[in-house]
């Protein structure tokens, strides 16, 4: 009878398997590695200022076809690359641009060798979890294994016997930034700095240190530094026999500079030996960094921080549990709610301090102290998430942008480690404030932020979040000849800005502010052109750009009207007044029908924001509700999966991840700065939103779905629900349990 | 009766001048400034770390004839260059190849400007003195001022009203290495590191630090940082508009290292104004760069800073006082005696620490640590004055170069800040040590001395200061084809060292090594060809080097027999055995006769080492002494001078001062190890040496001699003395008074 229980025994272990598996568990780093998702799987702790990534994305183009220097390549590892030259300690995620992916190191056995390109390796047995990776470098038989604290990068390489090296590149890099500082300081400790900036190849003068000390669980039997100087031309480079050659300085114990410098530490093993080595890093000091180390790890093993680092995210992941779904359904759920847990992240030492924006001075926060935000791409539902499910991180969120306004006079735009990078367009900062605090996170200085978004919505000399402003206020829109790049884009984001500043001034008592930028936020008008249908370029004339082609700007290729997209994406964009849209499209069929087009001829673009809120538009349209959810599933099926090219594209710091999540939990934040939601169908039968005590009354939200039925409906919750999909946010948030079950139609 | 008092007055107001003149007012810091002599008219006190050199070697080759990148030169500055880039920090006086001359400094006015080629200025109202320099800036109309503690640069720039600005340029430097660190601490503070190093196009693996501290007297209204970064060539070039451009960091308070880089002070004065910047430097440490500025200078002012180190130099200078001879006479003595004074210089800071040869590791010294040993220029005349003048100092020189054993396990051969640069042949050290030791000055480890020395003379396995010892050993010279360079000079070398060595065992009561050290001291005979009457290079078999050219290495030139010289110049090398060799000569008619050739047939050279005593061979030679004199004579006239060319070429660390300084007062010590000296007719009536009360029981030594005689005898000192004009050391210590008179002849 044994041939019988052994599938029951299966099966009962399966149970048993699932019964006990975690949110963390279902982690899969490795989604968003390939089809330019930008995500890497490197060991990270939850927000976490370092992270080890692996790092295959330089040189031998036969074995890393996504090589960093031969494209605009914005992330340190690429799944289908093979030719890994080491670990990256501190790394951005989802990010459109290249910078970060510095303090590198190798381990490697045998004579030294210093050229990446020498003594890179491939590699096998990949192994990625929450706050893990490992892999087995073929070169070398060496295990190496990355886990994380916040500030602290930990790794483990597994050697066999002989000689073997660990070394720390610091000429390599993602960042096309260049310069470095490295001193060994004992046969264990090495510090130094990486020069590191000019994000998406912008605003170079700004360019910065980060710091780190790393330090090794075994001494060294020998040590040094190495550095390749450029080649000298002139006249005495005839009596320079080393001119242009790597220079190995054994022993040496002083600084040395240089853009292309490392250091290494060699041990002679008598018997297979694992050294750990542990890498704290800082923006602010070397000082810093080393205490980061210090106070955060010290002396704890390997398995140790990686147990705490798993904890913490377990922690992060169950404020949402999930029943029903497919395993992958769930892993593609946590392991988007994981990655909207990587950026904005912690920029502050352990002892608080930080480099502040533009003052030069080092500040020290109470709280934590937030950086990367990208707000162009967060704006739109990133930070609505946030509030709803981590309310205490978006509130020391605004407080940094608030703590930005304090330091630079203005607010971010897309702020990297205290540094603005100034790209992208709009003026997303405000929508963010005034959305916060419209969904009820009000513990803040709301009076500063009010001051902060009307500043950069009315000063019109030197205003580096809104450029064309003058032209913006005086004609409703930007022209083509305004100078500023993608004129329609533009407006439309000026609009939303304007239209979370109305609804802030409105909620504050403001009533002629309310007035003004309610006003001024349905300008977008003035670029629809009811022949063609679109909101299209113009010049400040009042004159139409000619020749319009609404294809132009697909795939994100440069064109008049508009920032990484066409006409087609940014038709919709205007998720503050989808009803004023409807009216001047000439009305609800119309819309439809215009909206139907975007998706059936294939100008719908799930890899960038703008078109992200499309398929729940349909919601709007009594008796085609039914169409978001088949769209929403569609997409999700189309574009989120289980493997490495499982996100539509860049992860943007988290938006496309927490699109996800919002749409398989099922519901959606439709208008930026209106506190509320439209609902579709869920990918669960059941999903429980465990809700901060600290900051609702309400201890959790149980969404209830029937999967045999098709689309939703809500009982328990008011009435106007079976009326426009649509739910408010604080009725929401009050909510025990939603029943979402086939509507009467 | 008032038109005949004038010229009377005159007089006396002249004798007052004259009466009130000391020694330090003597010194021209211009000498040696032109015809290569590589001296610089910087302020720098007394074996000073730190010196301010003016900075007039960079581009602008139609202004800057001989410009640093244009051929192989040395110097931080040149008397008939006149486009002034700044105003370096560390500087090498009297070396023939280039480094240091970095952490430079420039004041300029008006909008600021970066680049040298731009800013850079011709001047005029040149003032060198000792610890002093001043010069008028024309473009920008600012006087520039300059004097030095031991390790720290003290400048004042006196600014118009209007922008003004203070560089601190650490891209730009004598040296061909490349690489900084800046910060900018505060508004009246900078500090950072700048990479030197590979002297001599040599050892560049060791390149190292010098650190800098920058404190201004005025808050700045502005600073910054600026950066130069290569040009990025690869794909992603297309995007970066910043591409190689240089960026200006605004109130960028954080580290910044590249190699173009440098930091600025901007000023808005309402009136003129002046800035006083003080910079302490240190080879250890930033810290400790800041503790040698806050403990020698602190808040003294630019004039009591000057008055100190002016006071320094007298005291320096005085230990000779000279009387009659003419001020020319006197100002290129004490001015050579004030060359003398540079090297070796201080290596250790305010604290007593200092970087260890090749540990890696800080050591501290009780004492003084000195370095920038030019051994194989100074072992033969420089070490014997200064065991005479400064014996104290001598004994700290001889501590520093055990200390060097203990740390590298070798003795030095032309160490620079704790590297050993490996340039020129032989080995000097053994010299030094049993020259100083023989001389009397005994307080030092003589047996560790002693081990070093015959650990130099007999370990045949990687010695790096006598490659092809083996051959040595063996053949007794080295062949043409042991590779080793100049195998005629290096034996001439080794043959000089051992016979130190053996002078050494002897007073050790070593019989055994003094005789076997003895002998091998003399087998430059093997070398003699007594066909061509000159010491030729020969192969290890035994065969001579054919052809033979006894011109060939003139004036520098690549040769294979022979180091910066040829077989004239080499051939009366052989200080310890000059009767030897007037033996194998033929007798002292054939000696002469051939020593004769040299000086009528222009093979001798005044600008190099190894045919420095020939003019003093003479008196080796009974009846023809008189020739000394006037040879001697001859060359001071000839090749020294009270203007920017008056040292005959590279002043070779003081040790072609040294020469004229003993020429000057009358006698010079031929032999190296040797206590003795000989000859020669002084330039002065009176010169009085006043001697180190620690060290020597004679307060005093006084030469007189009387002008119109021509040559010179002695009376009041033992009777050999006539004999052959040489006279012992301890004689010659304990003379009271030495009159040099005609001889009977």
């Amino acid at each position: 009878m044994k041939n019988i229980i052994l599938p029951f025994l299966a099966v009962v272990i399966s149970g048993c398997i699932n019964a006990q598996q975690v949110p963390v568990d279902y982690v899969n780093p490795f989604i968003g590695t390939s089809n330019y998702g930008a995500t890497n799987p490197g060991a990270i702790a939850p927000r976490g200022m370092a992270s080890v990534s692996p790092f295959n994305v330089a040189g031998r183009i036969e074995l890393n076809p996504l090589e960093k220097d031969s494209q605009w390549l914005s992330n340190p590892y690429v799944n289908e690359n093979q030719f890994l030259t080491g670990f990256s300690h501190v790394n951005l995620s989802g990010v459109g641009c290249p910078d970060l992916g510095v303090i590198i190191t190798m381990p490697t056995t045998g004579e030294l060798q210093t050229d990446h390109l020498q003594y890179g390796s491939t590699y096998k047995n990949e192994v990625s979890k929450a706050g893990y990776y490992s892999a087995n470098l073929d070169k070398y038989d060496v295990k190496a294994e990355a886990t994380a604290s916040t500030r602290v990068g930990v790794s483990r390489y597994s050697f066999p016997a002989g000689k073997s090296n660990v070394l720390l590149n610091l000429g390599l890099g993602l960042t096309n930034e260049q310069g470095a500082m490295v001193r060994v300081v004992s046969s264990n400790e090495i510090e130094g700095m990486r020069t590191v900036g000019s994000f998406c190849y912008n605003n170079a003068e700004a360019a910065y240190p980060v710091y780190f000390v790393a330090k090794f669980s075994k001494p060294a039997d020998e040590f040094g530094v190495w550095k390749t100087p450029y080649k000298y031309k002139g006249e005495e480079a005839q009596w320079m026999a080393y001119n242009g050659k790597t220079r190995i300085k054994e022993g040496f114990t002083r600084e040395v500079v240089g853009d292309s410098i490392g250091a290494y530490m060699t041990y002679n093993f008598k018997q297979p030996q694992e050294v750990e080595v542990k890498i704290g890093v800082s923006y602010v000091s070397i000082d810093n960094a080393r205490e980061n180390l210090e106070k955060e790890v010290g002396a704890s093993s390997f398995e140790e921080v990686y147990a705490k680092t798993k904890e913490a995210w377990n922690k992060k992941l169950q404020v949402v549990e999930v029943e029903g779904g497919s395993k992958d359904d769930k892993t593609i759920f946590y392991t988007a709610l994981y990655h909207t847990q990587i950026h904005p992240n912690i920029l502050n030492d352990f002892n608080g301090e930080y480099p502040e924006v533009s003052t030069g001075k080092i500040g020290k926060t109470k709280g934590t102290r937030y950086t990367t935000f990208s707000l162009w791409d967060t704006y739109r539902n990133y930070h609505q998430l946030m509030s709803l499910l981590y309310p205490e991180e978006q509130l020391q969120m605004v407080n940094s942008m608030l703590e930005m306004y304090d330091e630079n006079g203005w607010l971010p735009k897309w702020e990297l480690n205290s540094t603005e990078t100034f790209t992208m367009v709009g003026d997303p900062a405000a929508v963010v404030l005034a959305d916060t605090y419209l969904r009820g996170l009000t513990d803040f200085d709301v009076e500063k932020a009010y001051e902060a978004m009307v500043k950069s919505a009315l000063d019109t000399v030197n205003n580096p979040l809104r450029p064309g402003l003058k032209g913006y206020i005086d004609n409703g829109y930007l022209g083509v000849d305004s100078g500023v790049a993608g004129p329609v884009s533009t407006t439309l984001e000026y609009n939303i800005a304007d239209y979370a500043i109305a609804q802030l001034a409105k909620s504050l008592g403001k009533e002629k502010d309310y007035n003004t930028f309610l006003d001024r936020s349905l300008s977008y008008k003035k670029l629809y052109n009811p022949k063609t249908g679109f909101l299209q370029p113009k010049y400040s004339d009042g004159k139409w750009y000619e020749p319009f082609d609404p294809l132009a700007g697909a795939n994100f290729e440069k064109n008049v009207g508009y920032i990484e997209g066409n006409a087609w994406q940014y038709l919709f964009m205007v998720p503050h007044d989808i009803k004023g849209l409807m009216n001047i499209m000439g009305g609800a069929a119309a819309f439809e029908n215009k909206l139907d087009k975007v998706f059936d001829g294939g100008h719908y673009d799930m890899a960038n924001e703008p078109d992200i809120l499309y398929p729940y538009l349909y919601n709007y349209i009594k008796g085609s509700e039914n169409k978001t959810s088949s769209k929403v599933t569609e997409l999700i099926k189309k574009y989120y999966k289980n493997s490495p090219d499982g996100l539509p594209g860049n992860d943007d710091t988290g938006t496309m991840s927490a699109w996800l999540v919002y749409s398989m939990m099922g519901f959606y934040p439709v208008t930026p700065s209106e506190p509320n939601y439209t609902f579709t169908k869920p990918a669960f039968e059941k999903v429980k939103i465990n809700l901060n005590a600290k900051y609702y009354d309400n201890q959790s939200i149980i969404l209830n779905f029937q999967p045999s039925k098709e689309t939703i409906v809500s009982d328990q919750i008011p009435e106007f629900l079976t009326n426009d999909f649509f739910i408010d946010h604080n009725t929401f948030l009050n909510s025990k349990e939603i029943n979402l079950i086939t509507p009467e139609n």
